[in-house]
């Protein structure tokens, strides 16, 4: 079983996207585990203090390193954790790869930041790796590692039917996947494409692949720069 | 004020990224208005069924052509959109920039596939946009709509406070965010830069500047290819 533990200053945020669907099915099943942990209850003083004005000036708070090592230490007492993970939008750039790889792990901790970000002190002592989920700022990393628990977390067996299959989506091998169509084969007089429902396999499966190969040189020809086809 | 309508097959899975924080704030403020839409309202039949098996076989349910384009259009006599998203991971790469140009819109619909995705036609008839999240394949797409309107949502005038400031964010000047600090100065021997405690303003900016550049060259060297610095 993989387990995330996610920390956050917000964890009403991830209350539903864990709660539903696929990534609940996968908690039913026994084959993921998420638990959220509020920051604020390593937070100093009276008021649980998590953030405070950053050194030099300027606009943003900072979170603060003490909580959060406090809370990992917590956490650190009852697992090993393989990475602990810093959400950030200068980190490594998350891909299908690195889900892939994150899917073999056994105990991954998230970190969230909020506000302008976490002390660098964190970045630079407490954690293992640094993951973005793309070139954008959001307003807090809780929808990150969202994206990065169910990315991952459908990856492990057991948890897509048959019908939710992974194995033919795009980027498994680095190609675009093919267009799909269904039911009604006429709408509105646009069409499907005859040999979809020719009954033919060999056909179907060679106009599958060369969609997929047209698709992926016109949409991301990155995708196959060095590849012969 | 922007108005997002999502169309989803999963419409619980939104109930939480939109309702806290920064979110809660911009819709509160009469901001950004986002309004979630249950597809299966515009299901077929006494099932309500909105997939369906691909022509062709293979693993994989589509979704129909006809309660989408049912749920569109009834949305459509209400108001006009921008723009029609699908968010799918073979779409344009969503970035800061598409960010600032879409906070700048008044009514976007943005439409959630799941399982196999949507049949091709609605890509093709019903849609204006196509855009990705990045790299990796979610269960759905509710989590890269929730991202969406979050990246923009936030940039709406109003909507962060000084100390979310967003101008100082990555990205926004092609730069990586230099590092940040805050107290205690020293903890367990690790130390804030001198330099940021120096209370010399002057100094300070460079460094920042200085610090924003090295990280940009180490980490994101794409970003500054084209750029004199």
């Amino acid at each position: 079983m993989l387990r995330f533990d996610v920390v956050t200053a917000v964890p009403e945020l991830l209350e539903s996207p864990f709660a539903h669907s696929i990534m609940k099915r996968a908690r039913d099943r026994k084959l993921l585990e998420v638990v959220v942990h509020d920051l604020r209850k390593y937070g100093l003083g009276r008021h649980q203090q998590i953030d405070d004005y950053q050194y030099g000036g300027g606009a943003g708070m900072v979170m603060m390193i003490e909580p959060i090592h406090a809370c990992f230490k917590d956490l650190q007492q009852q697992r090993h954790y393989e990475e602990i993970i810093y959400l950030a939008p200068d980190g490594e750039r998350f891909n299908q790869s690195i889900a892939n790889e994150l899917s073999l792990k056994g105990n991954i901790l998230l970190l969230c930041g909020h506000y302008k970000g976490v002390d660098e002190r964190v970045r630079q002592h407490l954690i293992t790796r640094e993951i973005s989920i793309g070139d954008y700022v959001l307003s807090g990393a809780e929808l990150a590692a969202a994206v990065v628990v169910d990315a991952v977390g459908r990856l492990l067996p057991g948890v897509l039917n048959n019908e939710e299959s992974a194995l033919s989506d795009s980027f498994q091998d680095n190609l675009i996947a093919p267009p799909v169509y269904t039911r009604p084969a006429d709408y509105q007089g646009w069409q499907v494409p005859s040999v979809l429902t020719s009954g033919h396999e060999a056909r179907i499966q060679a106009w599958r692949y060369q969609e997929a190969i047209n698709r992926t040189r016109e949409r991301r020809p990155d995708l196959i720069r060095d590849e012969e086809i």
